[in-house]
């Protein structure tokens, strides 16, 4: 029962085309009713199990492909949603890729053109751990980064106004419906943590030595433009959550509860497509059949 | 005990380098005396776990990476030793290239070009199911293949001689002993099945319609060619196993055994290299106290 419940909720994370989000509308610290930590685990394997299944067909039927997003500030745990639900997956048909500050050579391209070339193969699932919505985010906190692109109509700063993000917002959501129309499922997740969850999760990056290595001093002077990344999210998922490629918005300040709702809302979504192992033809059948007797008189 | 026996049995399937290999005196029937499937499958469960771990520490450390590269004749079980042994990573720095036959944009470069662009990156791991090896291994049995490759001294098949396969193995070598040099730890897989596991595999993917579709009829056209695919094979691991690149020979007529050895080869390598977490500087650590400061002081 609790779990219907969950299931339930977790619907109301989409958001739906054309609404106007407010992000301090959404909570971050949301945990299920009568789920404890021990029994989202045992949920979390049962729908990875689920998934496993699914992806061999998915593979199999090589028609589809997924695409899934993960975008959030830092230490929200994209890395460890990755870790705890995709190593479920057969990492053959999986990659995860990680896009860091663009090269030279990617920055004498369009913005897209470096996601385009890792887009999952049909049968196949990508994740992008940030992805080309990181042109909207950590761009439009920093604008003077967009001057590294060369674009023709930007000279200085002063280009780039609300007209200016209001066309690259169209650019991303016709990208993702010309993929989305060829076979591609978008499902995009925004990891919605509190400031003080983050405050605590950067202490301990500081306090363990074994986690040293994930913190930076420059994560703080991010942390500094706190609103202004919230500002970004809001805009991002109120312009691009499409039909073809919805947005969620996950509860992130509770990490085993977070993980849960997005394997589970991938299993939703895988299973309302209609994959299945490809049928061989009669006329396959009969050349099946032919080879199993050479085989069988096989000298 | 019976563990103990195992491990020290899996040091025997390496090939030493220098070593002529005659396939025909290796075993690949072999199952671990006094292990079950049952028992099997939990220390499989172990080592998974036990590498799981490491790649944590190889993805921090961010000096070394790891190439698996996977070969052998079609049914002999690589795509289920993906699943079975791979799935425990984090597909978060795996990944797994399967390559197809070459695009003409490939064939338009060097043999090995394509396989270096997929190398996995520092701290990283990737699994080649098929390799740069099938260019000794399918265009050996099929040397017209090779004219499609356009080589400056090749014109017709009369000059693919021994001493073109001879500088191949040298390239090949050559290209391994690069890599290996710069950090990536590269361990070469041959699954050895018998004639008559692979007649018994193909007959249950044409009987089974789940797995109609990994059977194709060309398949058999390949298995009339077992005696030539045997002695390609032995070239290979004769002149291509080396002290810093090495085959390993694994029976493969039992899947579980297979995968467990593999698994414990890959672990034993692992466990080898010194790995560790990054230590923070004195000077790091400095700025990590102030970072901290700044945090517990916010307003």
């Amino acid at each position: 029962m609790f779990i219907t419940a969950f299931k339930k909720y977790i619907q109301t994370l989409k958001v739906k085309e054309g609404k106007k989000v407010a992000l301090h509308k959404y909570d971050t610290k949301y945990t299920p009713d009568g789920i404890s930590k021990e029994l989202s685990e045992k949920l979390l394997a049962e729908s990875l199990a689920k998934l496993s299944m699914l992806q061999d067909k998915l593979y199999a039927h090589n028609k589809y492909s997924i695409l899934i997003v993960l975008q959030a500030i830092d230490a929200a745990g994209k890395d460890g949603a990755v870790r705890h639900v995709m190593t479920g997956f057969n990492p053959q048909g999986v990659k995860v890729v990680s896009f860091k500050q663009p090269s030279h050579q990617e920055l004498d391209h369009d913005y897209i053109w470096r996601h385009y070339t890792e887009l999952p193969a049909r049968g196949d699932i990508a994740i992008f751990n940030r992805s080309h919505y990181e042109n909207v985010l950590v761009t439009r906190v920093h604008p003077e980064y967009i001057l590294g692109e060369n674009l023709p109509d930007v000279r200085t700063v002063k280009d780039i106004d609300a007209a200016f993000w209001n066309r690259r917002y169209k650019q991303i959501n016709r990208f993702e419906k010309n993929i989305a129309e060829n076979g591609t499922i978008v499902l995009k997740f925004f990891l919605h943590l509190s400031k003080e969850e983050q405050k605590k999760r950067f202490i301990e990056r500081i306090d363990d030595p074994k986690k040293n290595w994930k913190f930076s001093v420059d994560d703080l002077k991010e942390r500094a433009h706190w609103d202004e990344y919230q500002a970004a999210y809001e805009e991002m998922l109120s312009k691009t959550s499409k039909d073809e490629a919805p947005w969620f918005i996950i509860p992130a300040d509770n990490k085993w509860s977070a993980r849960l709702a997005i394997s589970e809302i991938i299993l939703q979504e895988f299973e309302s497509l209609k994959i299945h192992y490809p049928a061989v033809s009669k006329a396959q059948k009969e050349e099946l059949l032919k080879a199993r007797d050479m085989l069988m008189n096989e000298k």
